[in-house]
């Protein structure tokens, strides 16, 4: 289906909102905003508008409504599933949010930070440090992912466990409507029940309802004491019973639990640069801990040292390693966030970005391996992930010397079953990762008609002329 | 107004689906769903209905829908704003959730627990201790009040500042829909990116969008050490500091801090029995912290003492006693929930539930009380509240010797003044206790109208006939 091109007159109209330099049309300009990272889909656009203010998205989206143009916004384009591009053929315009950059407060008593949809994670991470706070969300693609996307899709990371995803650290939203009104809701507040919590309508909504242009985020203290251990076991069963033991001793000390795989160990030190086995022998399954505590530095310490005692005692943990200093504890979790990027060199590999609930995670694991490996022999099953929040990235790499379209031309099949298998579980297909384009036709199969007709409800009531972000979340038309 | 009766065939029709037994038509027997415990509205209706499942619920809103007969779910019947009880001189339904009081399952590992809409809140926190757990959700009503009450409410109380209100307790719901379809939200999943957020649109809602019929909730360990202090200030402007020095050094093991006036500590002293001013000398203000950790006794004891200590170093707390028993510590949260009790036997009232960024606190209070003394000379402020959310209640006894109702009568000029103080403040006028009948219309004062509109667009979209708990958050008609 070849780009249906918009009019020049349309493209000028929209051009002077803001600017010519910031409209781009050449088709060199506009690729890195056509390319997602999975590499399925492939976007085209005959405009991407990369306006400065809330005013001039405003105006554009005045003029979108008036004309049925279809409106994709687009962070730092690190989506999972193609919620971010263009769809394929059509002329979505892109509305990239790249230059509303600005941190407009920061407020240490108040513990919060207001900061524009397009300033970039690291960066927010940064304004918070420079106060003495913490702003908790962490994912690997901090460096480039731009907080409207982290808001727009709910991310998750490797704070969940402790502070949330995106939803639990925002307070307030600014968001322009589909027909160019501004909803102002930068609330500063903890406690404000006033109504319907549009918020969390528009957070997690995938730019379907509506493009986030600010956002009031919550700020924690920083701790005084961080550990991070590492400990080697036999099985995903007893790494639940260390998360439960952790949970009861830790409380809510307890700020990253991730399980992995000795695949997954493996592939991180055959192919990662300064990765390397942190224990001595060979372990089947591995936990990484991460405990803060604005208590003390010491109080951290002994509670990570108590808890892997009191672990190794019940022979739940075989072997442990706690970090020795700060260069130390982060070479245990780039060992851990590496884990995605270690898989490539190994050929094709399927992903699943899954969860059930926590207590069912090893019931779910033996039914999914199982399954699985009676579809493909040799599979090499690389699952990992934040089991504290039961989320699971159920990755599995091709059999060694397989043929790599061969395997990744499995990838629906295999994903019926394991997901099938998650439903069963009561699971999502999709903790945090979201439904975008990739997982759109699969939400409509597995969820209750009701439902589905609820959000077209919303949808509709929002965007009645169905300029926003048009195929992602849900399918067009009636 | 005259009550508008139904006509006896439909209430037949009504009472067939729950049994005649539980439909209830007697002046006497529908008295007590009719009374809000503000004494302000007083409530009419043919018929309460006691169903005792999610499917005669459904039956009964299909049928409410077929009939464009008004339902007002209700549950402890102990809202603040009049939410839960049906309009003067109309012929709402009530639709009782008291039978709906089953827990259906509890899960410590998962760290959930699956209760109906009409479980009493204590009942759900003694099966969260039952097996080892926390349900942290906790507040003066909590052995009348129901966790679907809690829910539609979005209720809050004295643990939100570490556990967050009743939306950040909740991962799943039921809901049967104003057209009686069954919406089965009931996930028990920390991460699911999977569509809109139906279920934190249901939570607040106040029973407009739908019944909220059972809940997934969240338990989170018990804690092994708990402390609480009270402590004398000087000022407002020193709680604010001690809070700042109490997040910093405590972080989320923080799991209270309110603040009182010295007349409130008064008040209870001389009204409510078992209450007596645990410190030797006199203070203006007041704080009571709570620190809780699963660290250890000796932490949380630690902490305390350490935040103690460097608050009376640094001169912002002049004096200060740590509860020294559980039974202690149950006293000092005893004085601080009476404090609205006590306010009674001191003549007429005039209550508000408001929010302002925390920082702000200090300022806020400033600018109200002298703008609440010039109009009304003698008046005896007893602001007292949640301070670590910014949330006070800030309540006006009536000047000594003055006329109650002559006082009472000035209700709405004074919220007049103090909300238009809290707006500019940034702050809302109703920081938990919602909008139900009593703040409407100065809802749809206050807000943008593309809120308003954005509100009845999602009420429209869900309940097209207008049956669910009409007049309650927002005006009927278009």
């Amino acid at each position: 289906m070849p780009t249906t091109a918009l009019p020049a007159e349309l493209i000028a109209r929209f051009a002077a909102i803001t600017g010519e330099r910031y409209a781009l049309t050449d088709a060199s300009a506009v690729a890195p905003y056509l390319v997602e990272t999975r590499g399925i889909y492939h976007g085209t656009t005959p405009l991407v508008l990369r306006p400065a203010s809330t005013g001039e998205i405003s105006e554009i989206l005045r003029l979108a409504s008036a004309t049925g143009t279809a409106i994709v916004p687009q962070g730092g384009n690190t989506g999972h599933v193609a919620g971010q591009i263009p769809r394929e053929g059509a002329s979505d315009v892109v509305l990239s949010l790249s230059r509303l950059n600005r941190i407009r407060d920061v407020d240490p008593i108040g513990n919060l930070i207001v900061a524009e949809a397009g300033c970039v994670l690291a960066e927010i991470q940064k304004a918070a440090e420079a106060v003495d706070r913490l702003f908790p969300l962490s994912l690997g693609s901090e460096g480039t992912c731009q907080i409207g996307g982290n808001l727009s899709s709910n991310a998750g990371g490797t704070a969940v466990l402790a502070y949330g995803n995106a939803r639990q650290l925002c307070l307030g939203l600014e968001v322009v409507l589909p027909t160019g009104e501004v909803w102002d809701g930068l609330r500063r507040l903890k406690k404000d029940n006033t109504g319907y919590d549009l918020r969390d309508l528009f957070i997690g909504a995938e730019g379907t309802l509506g493009v986030i242009t600010a956002a009031v985020l919550k700020l924690v203290p920083r701790p005084a004491g961080h550990e991070v251990a590492f400990a080697g076991l036999r099985s995903v069963a007893d790494a639940l019973a260390v998360f439960e033991l952790a949970s009861q001793r830790c409380g809510a000390a307890l700020t990253g639990f991730e399980l992995m795989p000795r695949i997954g160990v493996e592939f991180a030190s055959r192919h990662i640069a300064g990765v390397r086995d942190p224990l001595q022998t060979r372990h089947d399954w591995y936990v990484l801990i991460d405990v803060s505590t604005s208590a003390s530095a010491e109080a951290a310490r002994q509670m990570i040292e108590a808890l892997l005692q009191e672990a190794l005692e019940k022979e739940l943990v075989q072997d442990a390693v706690i970090a020795a200093s700060g260069e130390q504890r982060r070479a245990l979790w780039h060992m851990r966030e590496s884990l995605s990027l270690a898989q490539r060199p190994e050929g094709g590999s399927i992903k699943h970005d899954v969860s059930v609930p926590v207590s069912r995670i090893p019931a779910f694991m033996a039914e999914a391996d199982e399954a699985v490996s009676a579809m493909i022999p040799g599979v090499r099953i690389c699952a990992f992930g934040h089991m504290g929040d039961g989320n699971i990235h159920y990755n599995l790499s091709q059999p060694v010397g397989a043929d790599k379209q061969a395997f990744l031309d499995r990838w629906k099949d295999v994903s019926t079953v394991v997901h099938g298998i998650v439903r069963r579980f009561d699971g999502s297909i999709s903790a945090e990762h979201g439904i975008g384009q990739l997982k759109r036709d699969e939400l409509a199969e597995i969820r209750a008609p009701i439902e589905i007709d609820l959000m077209r409800r919303i949808k509709h009531a929002f965007d009645p002329a169905g300029i926003m972000n048009p195929g992602k979340v849900l399918r067009t038309g009636p």
